[in-house]
Parts: structure tokens; C-alpha cells; sequence
């Protein structure tokens, strides 16, 4: 996966953004995100897959791809781009099997080992954290500067770091060799989204 | 991209698919082509996106990129994964300025000059030929098998060997340096396309 869909990769979050879900996700990539992950928690497949062909639908006018979280056989359907798994998901080697070479595998990693595994059995990407605490995943593992270096070194795919991300801790992210940051409230949970996302990717610019 | 997306890459051809346009398509895929292009060179905007979205379903079946010839408007409107563009199409960076980063973007190349101002302007593979006398492109220019490895070797992206090729000639194309081979008449001109296709498939593994 090209490094550089991976600078600002926004994740949707249903509670955080409310009523304007489309527009706002509209917005984030009028602002300027690079990918968008499509996380619903509890929500019917058939409603899933409806919503994700509309939201590509958006995504395609602006040349970014499309994510779903956890379900592999919803973002097939939908004509997704890709997946994002956990540890406790399909495995990766399962889906590579299933979607192709060219659909686009996510793997939440939190050990060099998990990576390395993830790497293996054909994910894309990486995501890692928690990095910071973060407002929307409260129980989530942190993953110190050290680990999160050595994470991404241990592996030749890109790697976003995700977790209590914003524009006024980016910066300390600068040496991890991260290709990019993943957020949720720094995007969704902002007043304006647009000009949040647009402030995101001017600070992931700076962090070159 | 992926190098393996490029193995075996089978281009469309209408004048000898004949009726079952679709139904050979499916059998393709059913063999094991690794990629697909649809190339119509006289056919209406809009008749063209209708067909390559109808397209797009069955490739997505079987997790197979669909990439439209030349018109890089009607690939981004049918959901298509790229374009494939010859030295007298849109340039690669007017493209990739267009589609963003997700998007494949195919060149046609002859030389190793055009090679290397394709990767810099972000084209994703080449295709490179005519390595043998084609049945279907009977004016193209031949590449000898030192260009052919000279054009790969100026290059970090993957390149496809084009014009000519057929399971009883691959093997002479082992050492160059290609990822794959693209094929229109080998798979299409086929009387059993997805026999064909499946013994390209398995005549590209021995190359390995």
C-alpha cells in the first residue's frame, strides 16, 4: 500500500458525529483525509453494506479509499477497498485468500511479533496504538514511543498510529517512522471537520 | 502495485470475443487472470461506463482489478481500479492530479526514457511490447529482449511484456525482468478461455 494514503486516515465514529454523518464525512475529505475507515459496532450487514456503497460512492470523487472495520464479507459486497482487522477478527491470511491480491488489509498490532505475523500473511498496513489516551477507545493498551518504533521497524508495510492523535500531539509522533496518523475525534469531533482535517494534514506535512 | 496483480493481465477484444463479451470475461477470471483491462476503442462514453461497471461486478467476484483502456473520466465514473494509457493519451501526472493515490495508472512505454518519466509521474506498472508479432496490433513496434530487460531494469515499478505472447513463447521471456504478461488473443481467441487462461496462468508459475 502506497505510504502516502496513509498520512491523515480518518475512522467514522456514529456516536462522536451524529446526525450529518455523510456531509461530515464529505467534509473530512474536502479537508483533505487520505483514507477513510468505515467503523460501524452495532449495525445489521444488509444496512452496512447499503451505507458503505454510498459512502464509496463519496469516497471515489475524491480518489480515497474505502476501509470497513471487522467485516470482511460487507466490504466485499459493498465494493470496499479494504478491511481493517484486530487480533481477535478473520485473520488476515483468511481474507488475503478470500478478497485478492489488490484489496487492501489493515491489522491492528501491538507487539513486533503481531506485525511480523500480520506482514506474513499479506496485510497492507498497520495500525498502532494506543499511542496517546485516547477519548474514544478508553481501555485501550498504550503503546510507548520506544515500542511503536520498533514496531515500525520491523516491518516493510506503513504503519499508522492511532489513539488520542490531534493536532497538538502530532508532532512527538515525528521520528517513530509512522507513514501516518489515524484519528477519530481530532476529525469527527471537531466543530468545523473540514478545517480540522485540513489542519491535520498540514501538520502531517510539517512532520516530513 | 502489486507484482503478482501482473502475472498473467488479459485485455479485452471485441472483434474476436464475439457474443459472449461477458460470459468469456467470467471464464478468464474462472482461469485465473490476475488483472483485467477493458479496452473498446469505439464505443459511446456512457455505453462504455455502463458496460465496464457491469464488469467491475464480475471482476470484484473473483478480487481481480478492472482497468479501462484510454478514458480515464469514464474508469473513475464506473468504479473502475485504473487506466492504462499509451504515449498519446492523458499524461500519468494529469491522472494522478485527477484520480489520487489509490488509483492504478498503466503506461505504455518503448523506451527507457518514457519508462522512467512514467514512474515520475506516479504511473503504477508499465506495459511494454510488442515483444512478438501480434495478431491483434499488427503495426506495433517490436522490442527487442535487451530492450525489454533494459526497460525493466530502469525501474522500481512492475512491468508487463505485451504483443504476440502465448504459452509456447513465454518461457523465452523469463529473464527480463517482467512481473507478467498481457495477453488479448491467448486467452480471448481461445475456443476454452478459462482452459486457456489457466494454462497461461500455469506457464507464468514455472517462469518464477
Amino acid at each position: 500500500m502506497k505510504r502516502e494514503l496513509l498520512k491523515v486516515y480518518a475512522i467514522t465514529d456514529r456516536t462522536c458525529m451524529g446526525q450529518d454523518f455523510e456531509k461530515k464525512i464529505e467534509q473530512a475529505l474536502q479537508g483533505g483525509v487520505t483514507c477513510l475507515q468505515l467503523r460501524e459496532k452495532n449495525m445489521p450487514e444488509e444496512q452496512l453494506i447499503k451505507e458503505a456503497v454510498r459512502i464509496k460512492a463519496i469516497c471515489r470523487k475524491y480518489g480515497v479509499p474505502l476501509i470497513l472495520n471487522d467485516n470482511c464479507h460487507a466490504a466485499l459486497k459493498a465494493g470496499a477497498d479494504g478491511v481493517h482487522v484486530g487480533q481477535s477478527d478473520m485473520p488476515v491470511s483468511e481474507i488475503r485468500r478470500l478478497a485478492g491480491a489488490h484489496f487492501l488489509i489493515g491489522a491492528t498490532t501491538k507487539t513486533v511479533q503481531q506485525a511480523k505475523q500480520a506482514q506474513a500473511e499479506g496485510a497492507d498496513y498497520l495500525g498502532v496504538g494506543a499511542v496517546f489516551p485516547s477519548p474514544t477507545k478508553t481501555d485501550a493498551l498504550r503503546i510507548t514511543p520506544e515500542l511503536l518504533r520498533e514496531i515500525c521497524h520491523s516491518v516493510t508495510i506503513p504503519a499508522v498510529a492511532i489513539g488520542g492523535i490531534a493536532a497538538e500531539n502530532m508532532m512527538t509522533l515525528q521520528d517513530s517512522g509512522i507513514a501516518g496518523v489515524a484519528v477519530v475525534s481530532a476529525v469527527f469531533g471537531a466543530e468545523d471537520v473540514r478545517a480540522a482535517a485540513a489542519q491535520l494534514c498540514r501538520k502531517r506535512e510539517e512532520m516530513l
